[in-house]
């Protein structure tokens, strides 16, 4: 152990070494890089592919699910998805190096705000192999240099992806040791990791929400949390009901297991019996299961062939991740803004309407990430929002806040430019 | 204990209702809170003096140094002082409800941030009592409910400053709690508030090292830490003379206390003969006291009258906060940078050149909050940046960097207007 956290060290420090210069690196050379990464994996995908395998088989006899063995799976073609995805992060805009509200003082100081990276970012992250790729063409071409920490599943597909990067980045031209691979999966080094708030400026959890409460709660640099998210939606007595139900079906349906996917459906008691059957019956067209409270079951008990159940108090609040929704009536705007003030999560909430003093009322009011006006809570995503390709989805209040892309990604300094200024 | 723990629950909570309403409280009505405790703290001075007294003399029978008694006494004017720093918060622009980054994507989704106040900010600070209304006034400004919690030598004087500023808040139509006090100075309730991560959004400590560190290591929530500042200077060698003499006399003497005065002088060997012995006889001038490296004191030790000592390692990256400075005799701009890398504190750093490249690269290649060419240190501060005010100087490089002013102390949600919209 003492060994393997020397090398942790080693490797940080290698890390914040490289940070200093990749923070003045050209663009030139960080597209170079990525595209040379984009070409290599493509290049030598025999390479990834066989130790993706040896994961692949590792997993598969002790025991891992069908779900689980898809994510960490590759082929040809998922290699070609990985490569097109980091020739976009290459061709998105560079952040770093933006120069904005300088202004000239009174007294002829020039003074303004530089765009610099961070530093050097931990990221701690589970099972799909495409999250080393992914992070890593994120924080180069944001002119971060990198630690990775993936998971002990994906270690050989990890190892032989990250010799890939690395060996691209050399050829690119990129400052040493830009980034950096944790290849012990033992978990204590994790714990290691988050002690090191003087070389590491941030840590970027992903997976599910035990790793990111464990992270955020062990570690003493700032991380980036998110990923979870309980979502309403809120039909107001106004709503388009065709509408209103097709943004429901979308929230629910579309990609049931990600974070911005709905959870809840508060629907005002004057359009509950016009709404809440055709809700009801399109939900089952995709056969999800509805946590009714009593007044939405009274509704839609009788309609045949649906999955109804009583809502109970553990469904409020409730991150389902599948076919599954919880169903209530409320009596007022009012009752639905206290509802998701108690039980939102702060990262996607939805209001249905056509009165334009309620759907401001709701903007204003709710406390989220992504506040939505007649829309589906599916849309809160880097790219859908323009950012391009995104690193997470933020949930905290602290500099970034939902998705979260390359800008998201850096800092800046202020520069002052005198002429022999001094303070009066 | 458990009463007081139950007490400051009870506060953070109705802080954390405070904050749900303060957020669209319009600004006129939060200008005129500020309007009336800058009113009442005049109109109602003798209650604030009559406490203070209380502390003055309690601290004065316990021993209390000169220094920080008159930090902690109020007079007449220094509560003219204080209410006029109160108007002019109220005079700056609001930065909530600023909406920006608004743009139609192809499919007709309207997407943008509105710029939002953080939550409740949880203050812990020290001594100075015209603190708890500077704090008040540019949370309340800014949209934030606040728990304050100041030191026990300043009991009286906050407790009598807060009544009247809870008094004026409810008089202008502020939400019910929006300005919370921890009475009790028991040190243990600060350890409670620190666990606090579901109410409270945002610590921010002020005062000395160990208070922020302490705050820092135990805080379960993002705390805006600051107030540290090593700061160099390097003088290259095609320095002004002259200029770089007033420009290193400036930032070391004009306030010595404070976190943006200068600690080191890096001179380019090239530049030391001509440079070192007018600029230790102008810093004579305020006897400062000079460690200096080897050869730095080769050149000035055969002037007369000056305080010279010869360096040690622990001058390097110390902060002297006195009439102390470290110089140290470099062969390169490289060899500046590296050693402002080694011991800087990421807060400010100056080069005084007159070459286009060297001036290019300290910009570039400085990681710190404020990085200078040609002028003093002592400009980092919120009013010196055009900031009008600040709650503090982060040093820290998640959220802010440098002065926070006002709109440090918000962020933003994503808004989003839709017509229908579903993802495809």
């Amino acid at each position: 152990m003492k060994n393997a956290v020397d090398d942790l060290k080693a490797k940080a420090g290698a890390a914040k070494l490289a940070s200093r210069r990749l923070a003045y690196t050209s663009t030139d050379i960080k597209n170079k890089a990525l595209t040379f990464i984009a070409d290599d994996i493509l290049r030598r995908k025999d390479e990834i592919l066989a130790a993706n395998e040896r994961d692949y088989k590792e997993a598969q006899s002790s025991g891992m699910g069908t779900a689980l063995l898809d994510r960490l799976m590759l082929d040809e073609s998922r290699l070609e998805g990985i490569a097109g995805d980091t020739r976009a992060v290459a061709a998105l805009p560079d952040p770093v190096g933006d120069v904005y509200e300088m202004r000239t003082m009174p007294n002829g100081l020039q003074i303004g705000k530089k765009r610099v990276p961070i530093g050097v970012i931990g990221a701690i992250y589970e099972s799909r192999p495409n999250v080393t790729v992914d992070i890593a063409s994120l924080c180069l071409k944001s002119g971060n240099a990198v630690i990775l920490r993936g998971g002990k599943e994906t270690i050989n597909s990890n190892t032989a992806i990250v010799k890939i990067i690395q060996e691209a980045c050399k050829r690119a031209g990129m400052p040493v040791g830009c980034v950096q691979f944790i290849d012990n999966t033992d978990r204590a080094l994790v714990d290691e990791m988050l002690k090191m708030n003087d070389v590491i400026d941030l840590i970027i959890p992903r997976g599910g929400a035990g790793l990111i409460r464990s992270v955020a709660s062990k570690a003493s640099m700032p991380v980036l949390t998110g990923g979870i998210g309980v979502c309403h939606t809120y039909v107001d007595k106004t709503a388009d009901v065709n509408s209103a139900v097709a943004i429901v079906y979308n929230a629910k349906v579309q990609r049931p297991t990600v974070c911005n996917a709905l959870d809840t459906v508060l629907v005002h008691a004057d359009i509950a019996a016009d709404y809440l059957p055709e809700m009801a019956t399109e939900l089952n067209k995709a056969k999800v299961e509805l946590h009714c409270d009593a007044r939405a079951l009274d509704v839609v008990k009788d309609i045949k062939g649906l999955k109804l159940l009583p809502s109970e108090e553990a469904d409020w609040g409730r991150e389902f991740l599948g076919l599954t929704a919880a169903i209530k009536v409320v009596d007022s705007l009012d009752e639905a803004l206290q509802h998701i003030e108690k039980y939102g999560s702060g990262h996607s909430e939805a209001i249905i309407t056509e009165d334009y003093e309620n759907a401001m009322r709701f903007l204003n009011e709710v406390d989220a990430a992504a506040v939505y006006v007649n829309a589906s809570t599916r849309f809160t995503d880097g790219a859908q929002f323009g950012l391009g390709a995104e690193v997470g989805i933020s949930t905290q209040k602290m500099h970034a806040r939902g998705p979260m892309g390359l800008k998201e990604l850096t800092t800046y300094k202020w520069i002052i430019f005198g002429h022999g200024h001094v303070r009066p």
